[in-house]
């Protein structure tokens, strides 16, 4: 495990793992915001989450999981909206007015059933599932895996983005951050699932502009997987 | 549709099916808290969703769907706690204190990735599709959804109640409303998911019990599915 970010009496702890989509979330509203925080990695890769001290941290023992000051929060989701409601960030990460709250929650709860589960299928079976397995990629699991993303790619176009730029509203929220992570995930394995989807590159400039340089520092080991890929071709 | 409730000049208006989960979970809050609503009924099993007014109210062609004046909001989760904010209803059902609200918010994102799939699953192997195929309950199917249940019945039980009443602490959450009527739903089969649980089954009592008669009315036409399926027998 390893420690990053600012010192200060009180801090925020996050343990992450950041070929986790979700842990990037969380990775890149911490660092954009500039909130107090320390980063413990937990690398999947060599089971740190079935650890007895991660274990007992979250029995669920899963990543991310939040402490703040004994307080132990899990699911991305909701450290995203506490650590919005907690700390003194910008008001357009998380609105308070009822309405604009409840276009994100709206969002949010859709995520977990659509884009989070569509494109984690890709990056799982066209990456994920063959390294562990040594086998070559089941293709027709991929092409009805594509087919799922393409729909839910689909209604994030004519729906969530028809009348905005992003996709709660006219600034970027917690909302944003959720999606844009899982959408960059197959790219661990080469392919841009927004190549021919200019709607939605359009949308994820502008999320990347939003947030600044805290993109590139979430997605650094996911872009070093994708160049190790490559190599190997 | 139908009309149902108490009038006023400002009035939530609602497009539910009770057959529908996630439906119910809004009815009871709005039942139980006493919002001034009305119910329009959007019947699945005649593709009422499809129909193109309702299509136009919600393109995504789901229920529940919340109108306020003027104000469209959809998925379940999003709308009970924008009810919950909006009127001026007990504190409990989604508190303020952001520890506290974190507790509901992590229930509810783990719920639909859990509980909502797990639980649906089960209804839809044993009644939804024999009804529409006119087949038999494919064995192996239901096996293994009920073995997925389990799992989810098991982190209930010894994660989120381990030492609470309700899912989120000491008093009935949106989360419990959204958890209760899934567990509910293989109900409609003759199924009791909660036979071999005393934990859960306790727990239910005790939503019961905070909710009131708002808890059977909403489940008046599940209990009806139920009583006419066991009649054929």
């Amino acid at each position: 495990m390893s420690s990053v970010s600012v010192s200060a009496d009180r801090m925020v702890e996050v343990y992450l793992d950041l070929l986790s989509q979700p842990c990037r979330a969380v990775h890149i509203l911490l660092n954009c915001t500039k909130i107090p925080h320390r980063v413990r990695t937990v690398a999947l890769r060599r089971g740190e989450n079935r650890s007895p001290d991660f274990t007992k941290l979250n029995p669920m023992q899963k990543v991310p999981v939040m402490v703040d000051d004994g307080f132990v929060l899990t699911e991305s989701d909701a450290i995203l909206k506490y650590l919005a409601t907690k700390y003194d960030v910008p008001e357009h990460w998380y609105p308070r007015q009822p309405e604009r709250r409840a276009r994100v929650d709206e969002y949010t709860a859709w995520h977990h059933s659509n884009t989070r589960p569509h494109a984690a299928k890709v990056f799982i079976t066209e990456v994920l599932l063959p390294a562990q397995s040594g086998s070559s990629v089941d293709e027709v699991r991929l092409i009805h895996a594509l087919s799922q993303l393409d729909d839910t790619l689909d209604k994030l176009e004519s729906m969530f983005l028809r009348r905005q730029p992003f996709l709660c509203g006219d600034d970027v929220t917690v909302a944003d951050l959720l999606a844009v992570c899982e959408l960059m995930q197959p790219l661990g394995g080469g392919r841009d699932v927004l190549q021919a989807r200019p709607q939605l590159q359009s949308w994820r400039s502008r999320v990347q502009s939003a947030v600044g340089d805290a993109f590139d520092r979430a997605h650094t080991v996911l872009y070093a997987l994708r160049d190790r890929r490559k190599a190997k071709l």
